[in-house]
């Protein structure tokens, strides 16, 4: 019953769609003036040309009504709708013009957010399949802070509409300590030391292990979540089972998050490897934009 | 001798960096302030995990520099070098904590630039092999508007970085008369006759042609630039050939843009058609991010 | 038919208008709050004293309408409208503190615009007239980059509405080479050579020359346009003779402005000259305010 | 020794600034880029064709600067100073792509500042000339809040820059009651009564009158500056007269103001009927921009 | 009938909102979007739980609205109004989840700016019955611009709701000479010469003594009015005479200020010493908060 | 070894800054350009008059460095000191008039933040003392988000420098179940359940509770934290103890914060009853401002 509606509140898409229509219009539409009378009236829908996932429908609609007020957009699909190739999104009518000026702006968020919520579901279903098949529960899938800059907020949501759960939004909302701050720190036990003494008592505590002895570091320390970074599927499910014999499961166990290059190729064996958790950075940095075009009706 | 510097200007990079670190630190780095101890000093290099061409290092600067003024960046390659894998961009030291609170955002502007300028090497290095060897001149590598939105112009550059070259830059700096304003206004003739008596004389008047019926329409309507959408390489080559049996090629002729879902894979049959410009909204929609990392040196 | 509605795009006028008013109300009305009860009502009338042509009248209404979203204005002519003294642009009713508040920021976008509205017509007319005398085509008279810094876009629809037509808008949506290229290149054929090896495709190169010698070398090196720079009427002439003798007149021939230092005491004899384009930094850079007033009805 | 120098700070001119640039160079500069190359180094000097009052000179030092923080600019004059055609206002020197990119944006500036300044000092010299052949103090000229939106700071500070001195800035820090406020509230005495009985204790009252009987009602209500408006010289002088017989002089006589359509030909008339200052909307709204030019040096 | 409405003006008032709730919700509300679903709907009230009067209800109804434009805000009393502990300021009713997400931000703006209103009045009922008791006329209670940055705005007029009346706004709307100045200038006297010699002719000169040698140097030099800084009711007494003794009392006597660690233990005593004002930081600068609560109802 | 040194961002502080000089400073400081020579110099210091906690020294020489970058600002004190009365925070030299200009918004950053700080310091010192006369460990200070609107960040700085912690920034950085989400969700364990069903993995989850069968409910469901909710210092004490029974104490003990109206009277007797935190809302909405003064030296 997750709800995180309010994450993409109105004004934060507003200044968003605004920054993106200033920059592909700094002084006015030139061919689109020049070739379509001010009172010619159009209907155009956004379909998509291939399956999509969709997400970016209400920045698509602010692209529209902040160009031009009097046109009528009409959403036919919701965020997070699967859907096959040639299903319209929505529908815009009114001044043709404006709708035109607009076009490019409304595709290009979601093209980018489409492509980011149809990998996302690819990842999610991939790996309820495997889990599914070894009678497993599913490893959540989660996005990481690989976004586009700008555009955090959007992306993370396009990952929820795609099925999969948010990583902290910033630094500022989750303590994960990196194997870089380990270095810095001297080691996982001392590093984990210091959060643990000092940290915000809201925050659990996240801590990145490369191997199963700073693994084993990890849980002697007493750590709430731990990522497992760049490992096999084999080291994967050992590191598991060894957390597992920790101390027994419950509500309490300190939880496991694999990451490091994951891809549609490993996200199955890793599903499956008894993680809690798969982050992968390509859910946002790498996914391609979702084909979709605007044509008259 | 292209110099598009000026562009790049450095108060639009700044204002985007503020933006992305705003967004990665809104209210503190927590893991960051309770690990690292702020007289902790450090050094650190960013460098590629695979072969990359390289762009947005200014941005990459700046994200370190915005966050502690008293870091010390040095740049070991420049925008637009080719690197192989495990090869330095760039190094900072000074604190530790700056240096790792800075980390991620450098890293994804890097990322997704270099990830563009790669891309592009690529399409165009394809079209000069494939022109090369049929002894034809290589048809030039354009971009579209199809950009992030809020990253045109850094995105635009890692183009330019790529070896490439700029489409425009919006609706305000030139005239490409496409489908949907040509249904608008009746047909490929009117929509040009309209263009070329209102149009500033600064500007050429380019338009869209699906087919040889609308390329002839289009060449005797006295168009300046033609852009030949989704044809197949044959009908390409048909057009480049009707367009230059229309008047005799000269510095005035008719110039000829391929373009319509281009990738790696049709380009180089595309690069011999006898089209002068190719342009590729894959360049920037759906160019995977670059693999680069931060380590301490 | 030309129509840049789209420039003059809502979300810039308000944040011109929101500008202005904070500077001329950071901390409220004093004299109105002190001497106008808030429950007063009036109605008001925007005249102008001397005959016009309106510019301005979106971003008047904003400024009644931002201040006090309460109010109704009715325009009582549009943009582009030729007004005898004493006739009424708008009228503007209710909250009678309120309409003082917005009174005088309302006027002074109006006054500007409107001022450099009616000295383009001015221009234009007296180029038409002197066209017509002799059986021309009356050259088309053009704006330049010589406006008020933030105020751009909308004297620049200021002299659309007087008839003119518009040079670009900025320095990256036009190629104009001008003395100071030239002489940083070494010459006008050297500026026109790297500009055309390299320019974008999509606009047209335009080049400034001072004289015959520099006209030929422009006209030998390809030129789409040629700008005349501070040229008499005779030499004019004869740089419009020699433009048509160096290839015949067509569709294609080179286009030619004369700019630099033209007034209402000159216009009529530049327009005979034969040339395409007059340009007139005068139109923006000093207009002088046009004289309107608001009174109570 | 009036000294406003914290007026014009510097972070409100740089933003002016950076609007301004943004404004011309939304995109890159395509003409510079294409025919200058990067290392092309340059001089070049700011010079007045014809004299003028300098103003503007730290905005267009800072249009080089924000382009190009490299380039080194000399300033050969001081706001305030009176030049003949021919004289140097400031040089720069470094990137010559860079001088040309920013040329415009400072001349802008210059030019309308300069402007303003030069015909501020025409109008004082009009007045201390006139004053001072009939032996009588020289009224002090004032400027109005008839400026161009956005500017009104800098052109207040062009007015000082030519000797004329600051009517209110805004709204807020003045009571200036007008012939609006008068109807309103239904007569000269009780919009005074209303001002003197809530105004704030650090602020004078001024307000409007038409005729004497206004004058008189006005005296009765003792009111602090009286702002005689649309009168003939010879109805300012019986209003002088009036004023100066309704109390005897003294350092807290009631102060009066002339406006209303002042111009170079009325100052001097108007200067000798004993007013001690005067307004004119014309020094802001329609002072005729300098006639600057950079050159290559 | 002071009436500073036109302060408070809407885009000033939903910039602050906006801030706030930018601040307090960067990237969403997590806790309400876990446990509260979208559907639910809920009404709710914010109530005193000690008497207070109010101020910022329009700052509280927008951060409603602007979280969620759906909900209905209804104001239950108006800023200015006493209320009793348990009265209701406002209701609020729509999606439960949107109500939960502003309702710190608007309590925090309602508990700021009605803790100053309540203290104004506490202030200002203890001066006037002080005053009532001694048949003297009740000195005004002004604000200074020791005021929070940011909030000057509101919180001058939450004095206001609370029956206080403002000083100066900024540094540029009121002369006010105070020690410092004096010292650099070298003496009262010096520093009033300078600014009766070339101040604006809409301001009145205010200057700051600390005894009664610099008092009369004052009003030797006629100032319009004297802040008499840190003196005792003994000494403001002293001064008040010798005020009255230099001119006789009439309408442009000069005007006297108390101020210096004004609290409610001293304002009683402070308000018969015949001052015309008196000012206070503390009404600004610590006031305690007001005791608010939103609760469903 | 708490650190949040990368929190108080150099550009977040100097936003801040710039909006409160604009505000204090929209059109020139008349007084300081009537009084002082531009070429005065001067050396000033900024003392406290009675004891205080240091906090905002960053915004204070922010204030003076950016209203006139020539001037020298020596802090003498660091955030988090404590100073006896008389002590210097910092001094500043240079222009006399840009210290003037900037004195007042430096005072009021300064005295705000420091009066914050030195009120937690005695929330501190009070709990501190009280639970070593017991022998406990003392329970840990904490702020809420009941701070001013735009300061939120620089308030909770100045919690640290008084020895406090902070509670989370945002909505979005920690999970709290508030008495409405209850009331809204049904009950405390229904609610938690929906939080520990979907809440993000990095966070833990805290929930409110008004007496002991809601603590019950939620030890029962397994909750992170308890915040204890306007509970007597007995009820406290019982809670504490219910807690600590339901299952041993140790790392992963649910931790207990009491909140509600606490302040320097009640903080003794609830720093013993066995919390781990107490925080209190009036650190930040309540703390009068620190007294502090700028002298010449």
């Amino acid at each position: 019953m997750t709800n995180y509606s309010a994450i993409e509140n109105a004004s934060h898409l507003l200044a968003l769609v605004r920054l993106a229509l200033a920059e592909d219009n700094p002084s006015g539409d030139v061919t689109t003036s020049l070739t379509i009378p001010p009172q010619t009236r159009g209907e155009a829908a956004v379909k998509c040309r291939s399956a999509v996932v969709v997400s970016g429908l209400a920045l698509a609609q602010m692209a529209f009504l902040e160009t031009d007020p009097t046109l009528t957009v009409v959403t036919e699909a919701a965020d997070g709708d699967w859907l096959e190739p040639g299903r319209t999104l929505l529908t815009v009518s009114g001044r043709a013009s404006s709708i035109l000026s607009a076009e490019r702006t409304a595709l290009n968020f979601l093209g980018r957010l489409s492509g980011i919520a149809t990998l996302t579901r690819q990842f999610v279903k991939l790996a309820e399949e495997a889990a599914s098949k070894k009678g497993l529960p599913a490893p959540k899938i989660l996005d990481t802070r690989k976004t586009t800059p700008g555009l955090r907020l959007v992306e993370k949501a396009a990952v929820r509409h795609g099925g999969g759960r948010n990583h902290r939004f910033s630094l500022s909302d989750g303590i994960l300590i990196k194997d870089n701050h380990i270095q810095a720190a001297g080691s996982v036990g001392e590093a984990l030391r210091r959060a643990k003494l000092s940290g915000p008592h809201h925050l659990r505590v996240e801590v990145e292990v490369d191997d199963l002895d700073q693994l084993q570091e990890a849980l002697e320390a007493g750590c709430d979540i731990i990522l497992l970074d760049n490992m096999t599927p084999a080291l994967l499910t050992k590191a598991a089972e060894k957390t597992n014999s920790f101390h027994a499961p419950g509500p309490r166990r300190t939880l496991l998050e694999a990451s490091g290059g994951i891809n549609l190729k490993t996200i199955s064996e890793v599903a499956v490897t008894g993680v809690d958790y798969i982050s992968a950075g390509a859910l946002t940095h790498s996914a391609p934009s979702a084909d979709l075009g605007l044509d008259w009706t």
